[in-house]
């Protein structure tokens, strides 16, 4: 057993508390809240109240789960990382690329291993795929297609600290991009559009893009995003090869089918992320239990953390500008 | 081109007329209907009007197809082959298995080719899945599985001429399954119930039935039926093997789906034999110039009319008297 | 939380372990089992090794999840209940309706709730099925498909005293059948054969069977099983009714489907009943959380028993006799 | 029955040869082919062999289906309609956009109809696609998902005359996004690659593409094109709305199914377009009998091939300079 603590106890927070009480290998002594009153989700898995000091000042405690607010995780991280605790950080690590490079001591070569979870590298789906494009099922990979669409599009006024849709959401599509293809990324091209609430506009955001991405070779990702698809969360990739396709399809929420005169009738998709990468955000779980048994290094941390950010500002960049960024 | 006539106009007489005039090995010479006026049908399709007399007293006529009522059929086709007519006769020969046997020298070893059209026969799905099935891709067959729902029952007083649910409607499974497995059945099992229309159970019919039919190994197979399914033309086989299962799954009208709020919806099934059976038909034809040509012998005739037609009766039987029946 | 027991730690005894573990309402603080050692197994799960007397002695301990060996349920179910204690007994209760009808006092009006755990009741894709049939979607329900069958055969030795294939196995798909249709059944019907292994005849089993029950009504249900799919574990429902139909199909290991020259190939169903029922044995746990807190009387327990018990044993008697057994 | 007759007997052509003389309306009379002797072609079809000039000065023709070469359809296309015969152009017209405007008074607002065959606008797949967008199913349109994806590439030494992947297959997809979304596009974003086959780079095609279209509105199509799937014909398209989606799912060879250990196995894809879209052909000579009885206006002709032809040429150009263009 692993002796952890975590900041934060909010929505992605929740999540993660979860799966650490119930993680047999991890013993979730301590949580830290500066903004609410989280006693009673602490006795709920058997966690105590703590301060941040008061966790990096104990050395029983091996690592930390830092499910904060985005603005809170770089520093709270290098405090962290700082004490000699290993580190579990939500995506993103920093909205913005400059400082984490003027980090890049502390984080790329750290004190102690950082994890920064990006869940999909870590549902079973995709991990499926990849192994069957590695082990050449579909020949030499030569395109993929990204399918991000979320249910709805969250209240308007939630976005300003969001970072804009790119290094929001589509951060995840970048990531997954290079996780599945060989080479990196050359060149960056986006169209982003306001088409499924004005409200998103006045804040400067978009809800609705297209973002495509090449390799000097000329292979090249499709990206699709909307804040809002109308039949629940759309989450698909497609990889096509020289021998073939593989894809990944949505999970549907039972296998029920009904037939009637007017057609069969499927189950709906998943609610939302998190039905559909439950799975994910335990094995993000799993992976921090075998970084902290020394039996695993980070599959994602500062390196990954730059090279997303990099597309997507780089997307925000082509949007803005209407033109092509070379990276 | 082989000169033909067809007997019957009606409406699987029209089916039969259509492919035969397209169908570009065949030229349909004349049109028999001693019961409706048919001159704009035939002209349509570029046929003469004529009495059968007038058919089989023609030497250019090579072939007939008897299209004419059930309980015409059998006479029809005996007259044919008796003037060297080789006979495209739509399934069932007669309804009456006694009957047939009384004229065995005749139809077992006739004077020219007797093709009895059983179309699930010619359909390309079923054709793949025994295709598959020989193949060995399941090892070796064990049980199958056939699912034949109507969609809709027909009016209970045309029912009374129609044989019966067995000798009319599962007759084509009985077909089905002797095609599909290796040994001769040697006991049948029958529920039948009215659930869909207490008029089908006065005019002394039954509506619903699950059939199970045992080879002298073990080997099962069963039979779902229903007049009325409620939700389309639901035609289905499933078999099974030693090394894994093959299906046919149903055809649906159109590839389009439709995802929302509350479930993906597909097209809905084929609405009846007319679409779901095109292809088969159309096979059927083609059969029927190979067999003109010399090129194929009938793939039915007497033999699987009168072992379907068994079937039907051991299963009547059983139905009524809650008894399994031994062949 | 509620503190339990738990007696047994064998194959199924594993499953509801963790679950207990994971559960937040139960405290599993006692591990019985009188065959093993499981002192690694109890320190692993934070339970101490206990007998079960001391169990029953306890007043602490509000439940017991009898999951040892099939002949050992009755005995230590009824001595659970005597002392008061709720019972969560992996089904069967017991292989011999005979004998369950001698305790009918003491377990059809327990001491404490009794529940026998059935799990297809708590798998959220049957639950779906049999909501959306409760809801009306197809009409009324006429006639339900059961599919059944198991990966790969155990070992012959094993089977003489599972209480052969419709105690065993098919017992599920009577409970499901139960469970689906509105009123009793009048009336079984079954073949069953030796396909698989002949070593399964050799110690007087079958391994592949079809059964047909009917209710007074005429609606029928027709369960398949077979011990060895040769493609995993196929577990599906199909329902009809008087406005189409509804169906729950199988579920696949994952998302991914690869399509090359040969066609599209999807992941393979779940290997076995504990990947393919997780859920519903999570949901079972659940369930006697809730029993224990009040909130719930046991969904399955002495009646849902004895009415599997009868329907296997009715079918075991027509397989033997080749008749139809009426109730 | 309305007399027509043909140029060209070709791949295309011999599509086209054979719906016509089995459509009942059509009664082809000539063949033309100034290249080929087809005479045993014609005369299979009940077709006379003619030189143009006869076909031109015969008044009895109506129609002229012209499936000869590229290079000849849009001079053989102005000489039929300049005789006062309805025309029947495969498509394209034309490869050169300023030649046909160069003919605008004789194409836009011909002598008699002008109808030029894009096959994907009869496919009844796509057909009730658009009848469910603009059915509103899925709400307002905001994006679509276009795959075009050929099974394998044609020799490199044909590709020179083809006018390059965007005029010679992306076209098709130019013509289906126009036909889809309601406004007209502003502007073109492409990236093209040679990953397929080096001998293509060498005669100056490309063989992979993604492009963008965009509306003034900011609605988005992207376009998938391969010349080399690796796994069939893959046909397929997404709609996103306001309040879901809509697809066409690929077309498979046949409904069997085959479940394995390793998973279960569906058809292959239809090998190409002949099979994939025969029903569109079918529909394509359908729509021309309509047209020759006065009943309908030719679904596309001269604005339709302008339109995708200068979104061809667009995309050309953007995949060149790397730069997006405007319309």
């Amino acid at each position: 057993m692993h002796r952890i603590a975590q900041i934060g106890a909010g929505r992605m927070g929740s999540v993660h508390l979860k799966n650490a009480a119930l993680n047999p290998r991890l013993d979730l002594a301590f949580l830290v809240d500066p903004r609410l009153d989280v006693s009673e989700i602490a006795a709920s898995v058997g966690a105590q109240v703590a301060t941040l000091d008061k966790v990096l000042a104990d050395d029983s405690v091996e690592g930390v789960i830092v499910a904060s607010s985005t603005d809170a995780h770089l520093e709270q991280a290098l405090a962290c990382l700082a004490a000699g605790k290993a580190v579990f950080c939500e995506k993103p690590l920093d909205l913005d690329a400059g400082r984490l490079k003027a980090f890049e001591a502390q984080l790329a070569r750290p004190a102690a291993p950082l994890f920064v979870a990006f869940n999909r590298r870590f549902d079973p789906h995709f991990q499926a795929l990849r192994a069957r494009i590695k082990g050449g099922e579909i020949g030499e990979l030569e395109t993929v297609q990204i399918v991000n669409h979320d249910p709805a599009a969250p209240p308007a006024h939630f976005l300003p600290t969001s970072g804009g849709l790119f290094k929001d959401f589509t951060i995840h599509d970048f990531d997954m991009a290079a996780w599945l293809m060989p080479d990196p990324f050359v060149e960056v091209f986006a169209w982003a559009s306001c088409l499924v609430d004005p409200a998103i506009a006045e804040v400067g955001d978009v809800d609705t893009a297209r973002v495509m991405l090449r390799d000097a070779r000329g292979r090249i990702c499709v990206i699709s995003n909307t804040r809002r698809s109308g039949c629940g969360y759309d989450q698909r990739i497609e990889a096509f090869g020289s021998k073939g396709m593989a894809n990944v399809g949505d999970v549907v929420q039972d296998a029920v089918q009904v037939w009637r005169e007017d057609g069969a009738k499927g189950a709906p998709l998943q609610p939302g992320f998190m039905s559909r990468y439950a799975d994910a955000y335990r094995g993000e779980m799993d992976h921090f239990a075998d970084i902290l048994a020394g039996e695993a290094q980070p599959e994602t941390g500062y390196a990954a953390s730059v090279a997303s950010l990099a597309l997507a500002e780089a997307a925000a960049k082509s949007a803005k500008t209407g033109q092509p960024v070379r990276l």
